[in-house]
């Protein structure tokens, strides 16, 4: 059933809400990251050939992380030959360090992606580095990418609770935001990568930063805060969302979802609310449809479920 | 996992809040009522006992719709015999006319709901009247609770939208509404019963009338929109919202979750965001996994999932 035929009502409109929504759509990297299942370089292509297909703009496509770490995405450098490149969407990769750049830049990319973490205990565990020494990472990273021409995007971990060190200072936060885009970051990613993130955090930090332009929040929905979240970003002038189509990387028959905003539902909410952003929630839908089948098991999106019935 | 070992961040507020918020525990009636599972009534007491002691202080108990329609609460007068009524909690009955209101009144019940449709297909489908006649029904069941110094609030539902007609007029829902209220109920729940609305709708209906005190709030999470549209409601001035204990009456393994906004993820926003509801979380988490176990099947709260890892 159609996103049009299920008694949607009229479209409606609150103050203090962009005109304009950038969804930064994670699925096909922090997404598939996440999942059991190793899906084949040619589904990948499909996928995101799909998500152009449905208006989608930015397409975070995979990850150079070393594939010890993440063998869902060992196929970097073959999914971005084969990548048909469509006109007018970009496809940013993430990379962690000068050992991923070379192959980024290799494979020809326009856009990456850095990993930082707003924590002691994450930087150690997730980089190997101290809170202070991850930066030394960055740096020439950073730089090299700079002066190839290539935009790179900063993400930052755990900003608003992490499990081990429990509440995270703002100021730390901001701080380590502050200096990913000193070292030439065009925009932040603020992660809240373990969900636990409510309203009044959210509106905090994004108060601490001096440019809200250059930032961009990324919900997990754990908690089912992820939308009501996302909703309190953009009233404080947030224009670009990151989210995974059909709630890819959370498995909705483990005990804990612990996946990404499913990027169905946040379209369904910027389509009642009168904000562009370009998506055909039907034909995203239908997508992730698609790849649910791939994986073998239904999409923890609500949206996909309730229109995919 | 308690709800405190989870990296939680600290309690961050939100301008436009309200400081305290009273929740409408539908889980026992509205939740039930949508299980496949008949529960045994011993089961159900215990459920109305845990929520008490979890500090819920609004129980919607149970229903004396005719069991024809409604077979899971045939048992609403034994189990109202049976209630060991907690000082400072009311357990309030739905009627859907004056025959389930004699039942009501020789229960001893202090609290009635009825139930009426704001769109002419609903009112036909689920009470048998037109928009119009359905208030002829309810006159004299209002009428004769408050001579009995029986309280009612009014339950309008598919207040934002109708499988049948699509996009309900604002103007409609509020003339059904003001109607309800000039009959004497002393509140009015706005019932989003197909999960279709988003954060602007939700405001231009609460400001289509004269007394936001008067109103409560219930979402269903059909299409993940009913925090977020609850989030929007308290900025509006909304200090009472309808939920369900675990989510119940939407089963997370069907293909669409129909379910009421998960009581859970409404206390872990507004414990987060400092606005106090006087519920213990991991004592109702405790509760809604233990009713899972009787319907032998998960619940669909994503922080009941999150929290029973």
């Amino acid at each position: 059933m159609g996103a049009r035929e299920v008694g949607l009502p009229d479209v409606v409109g609150a103050a203090g809400l962009p005109s304009r929504v950038t969804i930064w759509e994670v699925g096909a990297r922090d997404g598939l990251q996440n999942e059991s299942v190793v899906v084949p370089v040619s589904v990948k292509l499909e996928f995101l050939a799909r998500l152009a297909s449905a208006g989608l703009s930015v397409l975070e496509a995979t990850s150079f992380v070393h594939p010890k770490w993440v063998p869902q995405l060992a196929d970097a450098a073959e999914l971005l030959a084969g990548l048909d490149r469509r006109a007018g969407v970009v496809y940013p990769v993430l990379v962690p360090n000068e050992r991923g750049l070379d192959r980024a830049l290799e494979a020809g990319v326009s856009h990456i992606a850095i990993f930082a973490s707003a924590t002691e205990t994450f930087a150690a565990r997730n980089l190997n580095r101290t809170l202070e020494s991850q930066f030394e990472m960055f740096e020439p990273v950073v730089a090299r990418a700079l002066a190839a021409g290539v935009s790179v995007r900063g993400y930052v971990s755990m900003c608003f609770g992490d499990p081990w060190e429990g509440a995270v200072p703002q100021s730390q936060v901001v701080a380590v935001g502050e200096r990913l885009l000193g070292m030439g970051c065009s925009q932040l990613s603020l992660g809240d990568t373990i969900g636990v993130a409510t309203p009044g955090q959210v509106e905090a930090l994004l108060a601490g930063f001096s440019d809200v332009s250059r930032l961009a929040v990324h919900f997990h929905d754990t908690y089912g805060q992820a939308l009501s979240n996302t909703l309190a970003a953009l009233r404080c002038g947030v224009t670009t969302v990151d989210s995974s189509a059909g709630g890819l990387g959370g498995c909705p028959y483990a005990e804990s979802a612990t996946g990404n905003l499913a990027t169905e539902d946040l379209v369904w909410m910027l389509d009642g609310l009168g904000v562009e952003t370009g998506v055909d929630l039907d034909a995203l839908v239908a997508t992730s449809v698609w790849m649910a089948e791939q994986l073998g098991r239904p999409s923890p999106s609500r949206v996909v479920r309730a229109l995919s019935k």
